[in-house]
């Protein structure tokens, strides 16, 4: 079990989740922190990351998959109210071969628009000075 | 509300979950219903359809979100050791400007290899005659 307990203290989304390292976030309670990521498929592009650290979905804890799909619900309305998105794509990479780069599992929130020709992967944005901030508090208010 | 009722008695999913419309099922329960897509992104890309018809992400069924990611990571580690996967991705598709095609809440399960270069939307495969059953015989034997 120690390799598991040095994963978990060098993991940058328990660190984030559990607000040790900044991050634009969106959201938080209990059991989650949904913050942007900060290379974005489209600006305002969300990541639901559970407090409670586990791999992927194949190994998620129970208590993160009873809950999470609630929380994507909510921050989904957000994201379409707040950005005007037509739609959103959730997101979730388990595995290297799937695109996952951060091995502590994590929804990704895309909103999507007509005719934006998006495909995942893509191209990432990155976001100018404060936009990131912009973006946060347009879909926090929202919630 | 007969809007709805209508919607419900014309919705493709309902019928397929509702065993009315036969299809390549990889798991059934009292809440779900997971068949393999007929237009797979890879071969093996399995749709997991709840019974009870909700249309998408931010209007889902309370029950269908607390229920949903257990069945996703039952039938996701199958789709590994069936299928030899590397990797996989969770895809729900929100509004037709994300992708949906079809408006009765989905979640897409796609396996990944290394190198597959699979892009979201992508090519669309498809199964010859009596391989589909094939696949799901695989999934299904892992579960």
């Amino acid at each position: 079990m120690k390799g598991l307990v040095i994963d978990m203290e060098d993991c940058i989304f328990c660190k984030i989740a559990g607000g040790i390292i900044p991050s634009a976030s969106v959201y938080e309670d209990d059991d989650f922190k949904a913050i942007l990521d900060i290379a974005p498929a489209a600006k305002g592009h969300v990541l639901i990351l559970p407090k409670k650290h586990c791999a992927d979905l194949i190994e998620i804890d129970p208590d993160v998959a009873s809950k999470a799909l609630f929380v994507a619900s909510k921050i989904a309305a957000a994201q379409k109210k707040a950005l005007k998105a037509d739609g959103i794509n959730l997101l979730q990479n388990s595995g290297e071969a799937a695109g996952q780069t951060i091995f502590h599992f994590h929804m990704h929130l895309i909103p999507r628009y007509e005719n934006d020709n998006l495909t995942i992967p893509g191209e990432n944005l990155s976001y100018a000075e404060g936009e990131a901030e912009e973006y946060a508090a347009k879909i926090r208010s929202c919630i």
